[in-house]
């Protein structure tokens, strides 16, 4: 068994508000990889995108999810912070109550997700964005 | 000092909406893995139940949370996925924001939570159900 | 390539509710850890304090999270679990959507956050607090 650590960046093009499902090229790092066992920990450089893993089977989830965040941070409320336009405050506080970090276990070699489990990323801003993400692996090969 | 990876899956029987404490379940894989410093990754393969580290000894706290977090996430709104029960889409909403995977450090072969701490499965769902976690250990042994 | 796990133990003193930015103290362990490649797990040991991941340019983006989260746990409900002071049971709410555990990737020796992240210790108690988190390290080393 040999230790091995191993990471990667992914840009993500986002079209703005709404989620991307980025699990086939976090498991296209996972096998680029070669670990067998171990983690990976899916990290995103930003405060106003953020991670989530959510049922992928029936659209109509997500657009619920958006909805219900969106009225959990309402736009128009009084925001102190406002000078990067009115979805940028809401988008830091959706971004604090959902995830920068995502660890997902790796077993024989694959993302070890259930059956109905999809990585997305959620933009939470306006307009398109570039995103970097970072995969980290971790584990054991061969 | 020699690199381990270590994984397990645990199964958890829920009865239903509510907490049920796996720190006991989680802490015999740690034991089972030898590592004496690293860490503990437990991955939740659902997207209707979630993670949580949570106080241990008042149950007053976790009825609190329960209720909480269900005036935040209503079953009475108008969810567009409504096929699967009026519980399901709210599960989703309620498990995006709390926890899939939660980590946790091993100091001297054991988890280093604090003295009040305690790791919950969180059943999202109204029946009970069967759940899948993986506990997947990384550290140094012996 | 040497596999390497390193760990201690930060304590931080809160001047109560708000931020505090640990991003430095972070920083200095993972420079002391020699970790060049790898990640950095940071744990509270509490459940009335968490962590976020959050913007460290202008100050008002936590006053709105502060006053954001504060409207969405009052303390003026009605709380089962009281006999701690009005403000703990919000304060383990309020822990429950944020973070105990994050993990950032460590590139070439240093924690690759994005240029406008900092990482916060986030205090939900009123009065002035000693908390405990665990900087735990894994990686390869030089």
């Amino acid at each position: 068994m040999n230790a091995r650590w191993f990471q990667e960046v992914i840009v993500v093009e986002t079209p703005g508000k709404g989620f991307t499902n980025i699990t086939a090229q976090v498991a296209a790092v996972v096998a680029r990889s070669k670990i067998e066992m171990g983690q990976c920990l899916v990290f995103v450089r930003h405060t106003s995108a953020s991670l989530i893993i959510q049922e992928n089977a029936d659209a109509a989830v997500l657009r619920d999810l958006e909805r219900w965040l969106g009225d959990l941070v309402p736009e128009a409320r009084a925001w102190e912070h406002d000078d990067e336009g009115r979805d940028d405050m809401p988008a830091h506080a959706r971004s604090a109550v959902t995830k920068t970090s995502e660890t997902i276990p790796i077993v024989e070699g694959r993302l070890a997700l259930g059956t109905w489990q999809a990585i997305y990323l959620w933009e939470h801003r306006h307009r398109a964005h570039e995103r970097e993400l970072i995969v980290q692996l971790s584990g054991a090969s061969g």
